[in-house]
């Protein structure tokens, strides 16, 4: 368990906050603290540990000699959003990265996990992608899921000292317990580099995010690489709404192009000039177009709940936790087995500023 | 004269320092304080206030409308840097835009201002943009400025106040002193939009940078509207060396060059996606290459001195005042009537993230 003079400390300097939802009350750390990663919670019964950052290499060759001493396993990085879903009491829960409990995750972990899983095994958390074109926060989605979300199974860790399991232990559970893993590209060496590139290249052609790397051995080191498309995707998905984002999410994107095409020796095609050009530009053209004709910068979300409790839930906790985002033109309406749950997101920042510029406004910069 | 009060608080606050350069002892404004604009200088016997902020408008037809009420002067904003030259005791001296005494503009001013205007005119200031490839700040410069520098008066100010003179009041002065202005293209109206446009339309074919609008009335509003291509131009020119500025510089750019092609209703082209590419990849290219090449990023940079002494004390001046820039290989020889200062700045963090990735480090972001 977590010191608890580190605890009362974290409290005090306001880095750890208790939250009611949902019925749970617990302790939430809203940014790393000490050891302690941010998103780390703290239940009645149990803690659950943040999920650490992995670091990302631009350079697949030199980041794979440079970072790993003994093999590494190769897994998809799914383009989705990071849950950890746990047992507390009776409940099985999913929570947010940031550490908050996800009311949709949570109403839908049933549909995808066999939950005999946290009966038998209530010391352990499932690490998972939540991916898929119906979710309450991204945009982006992996190619091969057309509707709705699916879970993807990444990491299973331990609650007590947020240990991660072995590949081979991991693999074995997901196995036996019929749960949905990410997909696995197999154990490989830095001399195996032809492979990676390989792989890399593929993905990047079927439009999917990327790799994670992990060293195969306890407490091994990991990175992540990400694809050119994916990068470029980034751009153009997000550029309609730039303010709301730090704008060093963009110079570094550009970085991560350049340096890949730098070691793939891509020519500096006219292609890529394009592609780069095109995704700032049509994403800036589309915020433009939708505020001359709707007066507001938003994006439409649709996601599919079982229950209305939890639908309602994840309403309330959009507007609690969205900073500079008004939720707006919400709906919930009763299709067959679902609630389906839609609303808006208007980019206040983005929609301010389009309105000021287009109205013929000053900038002092 | 500005309040004692004031002073002793903006002192108190580090808001002004003592700057003791090339035998002058004067209080420098380093910010924005109270009503006392950021590069305001005291000296024994005169305050230079500082150059205003001018707000910059996105879209043309609807900024003039907005922001004019009476006709107003068009000129053209040179691609430089803006120098308050002025007499104080027995000297001529230039400060930059911050405050600081620029050894170089001070060296040159002699061949290029008539000096008598000063004698007789010890009350005013002349507002210059000193421009061309040869100077020690920055790398762009007009078309029509081949070697060296030029100065260009573009505003004449009072000492005491800072009101400006008129523009009827400075082209007399202008003309009288055979002083060398920007080019005024002339006074309009809001309903001459389209002779608006075709200055910028030419402008911008020129490759120069901009305009300047200025309401013809004592204390009329301004704005500065830039061209496509000086908005490309800045980011190539800069890319190379993105972590210098803060990466608002280019999510802005971009946006200028968006609410540009939506107001003239060029076409999303593959022209411009091509050229807005291009300027982020092939800056980037050029670090890389030559990081690779000499295991640091940098810029060299020439100017012509009528003194040693000034050279001297602008590489000190350069040294003291650059964050994250290292100033490397001086050098200075004596090539006709002028001493010639070369020297490089070594662009730091650049330098650091690119020799960090290409060994293959991870990032955390």
């Amino acid at each position: 368990m977590i010191d608890a003079q580190i605890i009362r400390e974290a409290i005090r300097k306001k880095k750890a906050r208790k939250e009611e939802f949902l019925g749970f009350e617990y302790l939430r750390f809203s940014d790393d603290f000490h050891h302690i990663v941010r998103g780390t919670a703290i239940f009645h019964d149990c803690s659950v540990p943040g999920y650490p950052h992995i670091g990302r290499i631009f350079m697949l060759e030199k980041g794979i000699r440079e970072q790993f001493e003994v093999p590494f396993w190769v897994e998809e990085k799914v383009d989705g959003y990071n849950v950890r879903v746990f047992k507390t009491g009776e409940r099985v829960i999913a929570l947010s990265r940031g550490g908050y409990i996800c009311p949709f995750s949570t109403d839908r972990l049933q549909d995808f996990l066999n939950l005999s899983f946290f009966d038998e095994n209530p010391d352990l958390i499932l690490c998972c992608e939540v991916a898929g074109p119906e979710n309450p926060y991204i945009e982006e989605s992996p190619p091969y899921v057309n509707s709705d979300v699916r879970f993807f199974v990444f990491d299973i860790m331990r609650k007590e000292g947020g240990e991660f399991l072995s590949q081979e232990e991991k693999l074995s559970i997901l196995s036996d317990y019929a749960l949905p893993g990410v997909e696995v590209f197999g154990r490989l060496r830095a001399q195996d580099i032809q492979k990676v590139r390989e792989i890399v290249m593929k993905l990047d052609e079927e439009g999917r995010e990327g790799i994670v790397l992990k060293e195969d051995r306890k407490g091994g080191r990991r990175a992540k690489f990400i694809t050119e498309k994916a990068n470029l995707s980034d751009i153009k998905i997000t550029a309609g709404n730039m303010l709301q984002l730090p704008a060093e999410y963009y110079t570094n994107r550009i970085l991560r192009i350049v340096l890949f095409m730098e070691e793939e020796g891509i020519e500096r095609s006219r292609r890529l000039y394009t592609e780069l050009g095109r995704a700032f530009i049509d994403g800036l053209f589309e915020a433009i177009e939708q505020y001359k004709r709707e007066g507001k910068v938003s994006r439409k979300f649709t996601c599919r709940f079982r229950t209305r409790e939890m639908a309602l839930a994840q309403i309330e906790l959009l507007k609690r936790t969205s900073k500079h985002i008004q939720i707006l033109d919400e709906s919930l309406e009763k299709e067959g087995d679902f609630w389906v749950l839609s609303f808006s997101k208007v980019y206040m920042n983005m929609t301010g500023l389009l309105g000021h510029l287009l109205g013929g406004g000053l900038v002092f910069d």
